[in-house]
């Protein structure tokens, strides 16, 4: 990972952990449990766009430096990836 | 919630906060960006089993008792969640 | 499934078929991929929006019946519709 | 798309249709709701299935051959599809 892309997604680490940080305080003090739900939804779709400032980054580096040193593994990882991120 | 459902919610936050700290450490030391993706994912899933849990105490409880006592509002609420958990 | 529910979800159900003609048409035609893909996507989200419907009916109308005349099972089914949905 | 490709994914294109039919008979039959549900949440999994093949082939294809010209969009079309496909 390069120095930016580890940057903002410490960052975006930082928020999710914060966020349930939230989540156990909404939990131990009985909060509704729809509400705390949404919560959890929220944390998931911050997860997703941290993964997504991953990906990126990954496409960018090792999947264009592995195609142009003729190594088609990183294609395969990709595709494996795009199926687990929805299993 | 009920004790029991707040207990067992409690546990596996527990967990997905150690995961996650795991992570962190994971991108602090450099590790390969898809090993984190798969572990990312794998903190998701756990999060939904979370949710699952709370979804499951919610319905019994608080859908049971709203039902009996004539409030149709747990209902449209219900099926809010199933929609916002997906989007 | 009451009948106004069937109305609609059957109605949905004939848009998504409409729209997978459309995509097996852009297939045929050689479309570029990423435009496919971004169609497929779109069937999805409107199926989940169909099984949003189905769900929507079916807690009004077996579930409240079911918590009346004492049945727990709809409720371990309700629970497990929501863990299938994301699986 | 390829040759072969294209022969796979119009095959489970061919399937995904034969299921939603059966969806179609089912809703029409009046088959309890939560039954119907399992099966479009199938029909779903193997939207998605399709999708990781055309995406396959687009990574071997189109994308190997956009880096190896120098073409980046095909990068951000790519972390694009991954956001689109879960959103």
């Amino acid at each position: 990972m390069d120095d930016t892309t580890r940057g903002e997604v410490l960052k975006r680490l930082a928020y999710i952990e914060g966020h349930l940080t939230g989540v156990r305080k909404m939990i131990e003090q009985d909060t509704y449990c729809v509400d705390v739900l949404k919560q959890t939804y929220a944390v998931r779709r911050a997860i997703e766009k941290m993964e997504s400032k991953m990906l990126s980054g990954h496409v960018r580096g090792c999947v264009v430096d592995g195609i142009k040193s003729g190594d088609d593994g990183v294609l395969d990882e990709l595709v494996d990836l795009y199926e687990l991120a929805n299993s």
